[in-house]
Parts: structure tokens; C-alpha cells; sequence
């Protein structure tokens, strides 16, 4: 993950990796009091085992096509698709193809 | 504002209206525990005044182009950027062109 994160206010670039994604790696993009916003790389034929976080999640694919797991269900998201998802809800990702892909964690406080 | 709402784990297709972007209307697509999501439709040389909401928030540009008046500076969005604000941040936009925008709100438990 990177260290240099966004501040508020700043224009942060989403458009797709293209040619050049195989050379990119997951970032954090900012966190910050509510939310938590990261741009995850995921080679195709590589998977992100099932895992879960306590607040409410988007999925967004922004290139390529993964598969995610969660609920008892699998669906593919393409480019400008987006899925929530529960806090807590256990969910795992499977690129399809090179992919990268936005996610936004609502953060809890406890 | 639609009224049918879009459930954890359903595929919510956000590609680009285009050409059937001037027949669309701001959707929400989902308000729940932590999060609520909405695409936000405006049409060139409209506004949305200045306002703030409780908690951050993130803006991305779908298609089209914004401009987004926040903490004294002036940005534009185009397809694929994506900005964040702090809760109680004043912000207006401005579409230049017709725009279509996703707007995620970090909710506030009381």
C-alpha cells in the first residue's frame, strides 16, 4: 500500500491502468475519520480469500472483471459495476482478468 | 429519487448513460447502516448550491464533467476522477456537461 495519501479537496485519478496495470500495485488512496478508500490490483487467476470488515463496503470495478463471492452467491463485476455489502458479511475476489478495482470502507468508531 | 433500492450483494450497473443521459433523473441507490449511495444527474449549466452533509463524502465523476467548489478552491471533474470532503465541508457543484456523478455519504449515528 502507499504511503502518500489523498487529502480532501485533492483530484484523485480512477481512470484505468490499461497496459500499464501489470506494473501497478494495491493503494490506499486516503483514510480518514469515516471512511477508508483503496484502489486494489488483482492479476488474473490471483483471488483475495475470504476475509471480512466491520463496516459497510462498495466494490467497484474500475477495469477488467472479477468474480466475488459473498452471501452465499457469485457475481461478476465489469467496468462501472458496484456491489455493497454488509458489515461483517464475509465476501472473497477472484480477477477473471487483470483487474483493478475501487473500494470504500465505511469505518466504525468505536 | 427512486424508490427501489439496490440490496447487499446485487450488481448496480453504473456505466454511462450517454445518449440517454438528458432523459435520467437522480437516483439513490442505496441507504443503509453505514452508507448511502446515489448518482446524482445534472445537466449542463445546472448547479447544486452550497451545501454540506454530516458525514465525509466521496464525488466521482461517471461521465460528463463537474466542477466542484469546496474548502476555497475550484476543481473540475472529469470521467474516472474522484474527490473526498470532510463531514460539514460546504461544497457546490456545477455540471460544464451534461454529467452523471456517484456520490457515497459516510452516515452519522447520533
Amino acid at each position: 500500500m502507499a504511503l502518500k495519501h489523498a487529502d480532501p479537496g485533492q483530484v484523485i485519478d480512477l481512470t484505468p491502468y490499461g497496459a500499464a496495470l501489470a506494473q501497478k500495485q494495491s493503494i490506499a488512496l486516503f483514510k480518514s475519520e469515516d471512511l477508508e478508500v483503496m484502489r486494489l490490483v488483482l492479476l488474473a487467476g490471483s483471488a483475495m480469500p475470504s476475509h471480512d470488515v466491520a463496516g459497510e463496503i462498495t466494490i467497484q470495478c474500475l477495469e477488467g472483471s472479477i468474480e466475488i463471492s459473498a452471501d452465499g452467491a457469485t457475481h461478476v463485476l465489469y467496468p462501472g459495476h458496484l456491489m455493497y455489502l454488509a458489515g461483517r458479511a464475509p465476501h472473497a475476489l477472484f480477477a477473471l482478468e487483470d483487474a483493478s478495482v475501487l473500494v470504500t470502507v465505511a469505518l466504525k468508531r468505536s
